[in-house]
């Protein structure tokens, strides 16, 4: 349990820094000045060593860090070293698409099970994951441990994130086209969506 | 052309706010109160009439916002009133997936193009959007305005990257596993990947 909270946007960076380093690594680099590394995540070099003085991590002077090492410690810091158990809401082309994606699995994310509202979704298997009713939430969360709700449904995404949190998921990433913001305390959303992403640069290129 | 530059926060803000206030006009919800808008939006109402104010859209007092025209004045603040060109880079399950998408023509965002560096890929047809190679994005851009680039691809993502810019695309959505920040000014890009959200997720769990 650690005991200091860490801002957004660090974590956000520290993210970041995370993803970098995997593909320094998959491309068999072995060590990189903090200048090279901050450079690749779009920031100067003091952030970067600050943003790491929270891991605990210090690069060595005139050599830098060391790739798999930093990679480890931000794996490990970001709760990345263990697996997590997901489960999808709302059975679509995306979410069809989530389940039968092999890369999250490979950095520990699992889909356990999916839910849909509808009827003639329910009992349908894609990728070796189950469709239940989402009435029958309640049934899985007593026979495994779930982690993630991850929300795709676009009709009534709200009636995904109450039965998730009803049934004690803390942790929702609601993929959906509206964001949600359920304002409970000890629950932690993130929203995205393409048209989301899009819009910031629709506003960028009409300015 | 605005004059003032909005931070990047508020940018984020105003884009949630647009989709909150798409979803209520398809519920049928004609007007909306700051307090219970801004609730829905996850912040408070101080917050929220102080972002609009950059949009020069103010409530009536004891009536609040109609939501027709308050969603109007945030898709032409934010460049959503008018139809934006896309080309994939990439073709994988996820850029398919991308290509059969309805939902982002009826924003106005419509992809004319697929790049991709495999030649086995070059000449297939996804929902009507023909694949070509990388190397002939020179004749695309002389033959179409392409405003958005958005990168899918896992193996090279900076080969697109480069190449998008070097063709003066100028925003850019990257959704491959890296992060990708271009160092120059005047270039926009958007970095979003399903394990970068799902890591933050994983952060606050192991807490």
């Amino acid at each position: 349990m650690k005991i200091k909270e860490i801002p957004e946007n660090t974590l956000e960076r520290l993210v970041i820094y995370l993803k970098v380093l995997e593909n320094l690594d998959i491309q068999g680099i072995d060590s990189i000045s903090s200048e090279e590394l901050a450079r690749r995540c779009g920031i100067n070099s003091a952030q970067l060593r600050k943003d790491l003085s929270f891991v605990g991590t210090l690069g060595t002077k005139g050599v830098g860090y060391n790739v798999k090492s930093l990679k480890f410690s931000l794996k490990k810091f970001l709760g990345r070293s263990q697996e997590w158990n997901l489960v999808l809401g709302g059975i679509n082309s995306f979410g069809i698409f989530l389940l039968e994606n092999k890369d999250l699995q490979k950095e520990g994310f699992y889909f356990m099970a999916a839910f849909d509202t509808k009827e003639e979704n329910v009992g349908k298997i894609f990728n070796g994951v189950s469709v239940y009713n989402l009435d029958q939430l309640s049934y899985v969360v007593k026979a495994i441990k779930v982690d993630i709700g991850v929300i795709v449904a676009e009709e009534d995404p709200e009636k995904y994130l109450n039965t998730f949190l009803e049934h004690g998921i803390r942790a929702i990433l609601n993929l959906s086209r509206v964001p949600l913001f359920p304002g409970q305390k000890d629950i932690k959303i993130e929203n995205f969506s393409f048209s989301m992403g899009l819009t910031k640069l629709s506003y960028f290129l009409s300015r």
